[in-house]
């Protein structure tokens, strides 16, 4: 059986034929630039379906898409990064490639193909947390992907922590967990820090983009701003995640992402708020440990999921 | 069948005989003021069982105890309101009872109690917390009782979501949630601030065992002392909601304990904690409602949870 797996964010799509075994051939990616409407996006995985598969049946296809999707019917009720509202993205999608078609959020497809092929596999009751341009979270315990009661829980980034006059996020509020420690957020403070003549150890050539590597640079070489930008981002999340492994007790909780893995400043911050936040004995019972699986988790997952699904019926 | 419950907290016991319906008759109820050896809390057990079956038959027998009980052997790792370590209670008691003994968290059979006959009846994904001497949770999805990888999640009140300076918990930490809206925690706190002349609404006969009943009280006729102090648990608690719904998206949120009914400040305060912490359509898709069993929602929920077991072998 031959099924294809799809991570759409809200900037970049990656497809795949994924194997039983969570191998990944005929890797496709690009950078798509923001699909506002929907059905560019149904075009851009029509042609990736294509491409990856190279005229050969595909028997289903996974898609793990950066939105908010209903559980069990592929519909999507908010995408805030692709500007999507009330889009019935699963059905469009069978329509137009006429094979089943399963979609989930994109954090979920990522933390089931951890779960599945990666850093998870064998855990109880596994945590997913991802910082990367955005901030989400997933659930898997006993083998099942947690949904919630319709299917959009895992918003761990939009935890309002801060101050209710802390940075503004992209959701419209002010203080979520993303606007502290999300990447995207990281490169808004910090041009702004810099505006009010902070964060000297950064070169004028890397505004306005900075990444979570620049300030972990800086930070490294001193820069008491870029240390004190990651490290509250961190500790924010970090304490957050304190109060969800009280209330859960998972044994394993795994965390990836490109802001993760670029600092070391907002690792040492978000461990150290955890052994803030939560129980010593909850504390010691989960496990912390790194995506393995990287930018692939999404495309292995999302196709897993699917071939479940239709090995199931 | 005939199916007993037992709710065995930190400073009472009560038990009951329990009917396929949620429906308790014969309801014994003690204050034991504290079992320090399993022995004598087996022998409370025993008794219990005696007087509610009057003679009769016992087929299976449910406890919810104050305790992190392991998941499936009713072994508890850790009772820190009855002193106890390592105790393979389950196994104790069906040593002496020669039936079969189910044993749970409290609080889990409190929420597995208000969801098959409570106010959580119907519910996908139900959160319960309760507010009373210490404050818990528990969560039931899709008919399922949560139980982590162990069994031990659930510890919302030992969340510490304040300073590090915060009040002493009863679990040795400082600012754990519990030691600002726990009612034991109420107690201390308001002797400790009618000691430095605060309080002043407050009559001195109340003190030291002052209930939340009357903090409310002084709160409503203008104390602020006693207001500020509901006020700030309650937030605390709410913010830590909040996050703990964006990450798990239930459809129902179900408060109760004594803290929870004696006082509207708490209620308040603790909406307006989850108002400001959480996603806003996380928010919308969760309905709070308030414990409809009262006490005897754990000797219900104790029950059933034993009569499910021996029926599903």
């Amino acid at each position: 059986m031959s099924v294809v797996g799809i991570d759409l964010g809200g900037t970049g799509l990656r497809a795949g034929l994924v194997a039983p075994n969570g191998s990944v051939t005929s890797l496709r990616s690009f950078e798509h630039g923001g699909l506002r409407r929907p059905v560019d996006a149904i075009d851009a995985v029509v042609r990736s379906v294509e491409a990856v598969s190279a005229g050969q049946r595909v028997d289903a296809i996974g898609v793990g898409v950066a939105a908010w999707v209903e559980k069990g019917t592929g519909f999507i009720a908010r995408a805030p990064n692709l500007g999507w509202i009330d889009v019935p993205f699963g059905e469009l999608l069978e329509r137009r490639l006429g094979v089943p078609v399963v979609v989930h959020n994109d954090l979920k497809a990522i933390a089931w193909g951890e779960y599945r092929f990666g850093a998870g596999v064998g855990a109880d009751t596994l945590l997913v947390v991802f910082l990367g341009t955005g901030v989400g979270s997933a659930i898997i315990a006993g083998g099942t992907l947690w949904t919630g009661a319709r299917g959009f829980g895992g918003e761990i980034g939009h935890v309002k922590s801060g101050p209710s006059e802390g940075p503004l996020c992209g959701c419209g509020r002010r203080g979520c967990l993303e606007a502290y420690v999300g990447g995207g957020a990281l490169a808004r403070r910090a041009y702004e820090i810099r505006a009010r003549g902070g964060l000297e150890a950064l070169p004028e050539a890397r505004f306005p983009e900075v990444t979570a590597q620049d300030l972990e640079h800086a930070a490294r070489s001193g820069d008491p701003d870029a240390r004190a930008l990651l490290e509250q981002g961190g500790d924010l999340l970090g304490r957050s995640l304190g109060a969800v492994i009280n209330v859960l007790n998972p044994d394993v909780l795994l965390l990836g992402g490109g802001v993760w893995f670029a600092s070391e400043y907002v690792q040492d911050a978000v461990r150290e708020g955890i052994d803030y936040a939560s129980h010593p004995d909850l504390r010691k019972s989960v496990r912390i440990v790194e995506s393995a699986l990287g930018s692939t988790a999404g495309v292995a997952g999302a196709a897993d999921l699917a071939r479940r699904k239709i090995t199931s019926v």
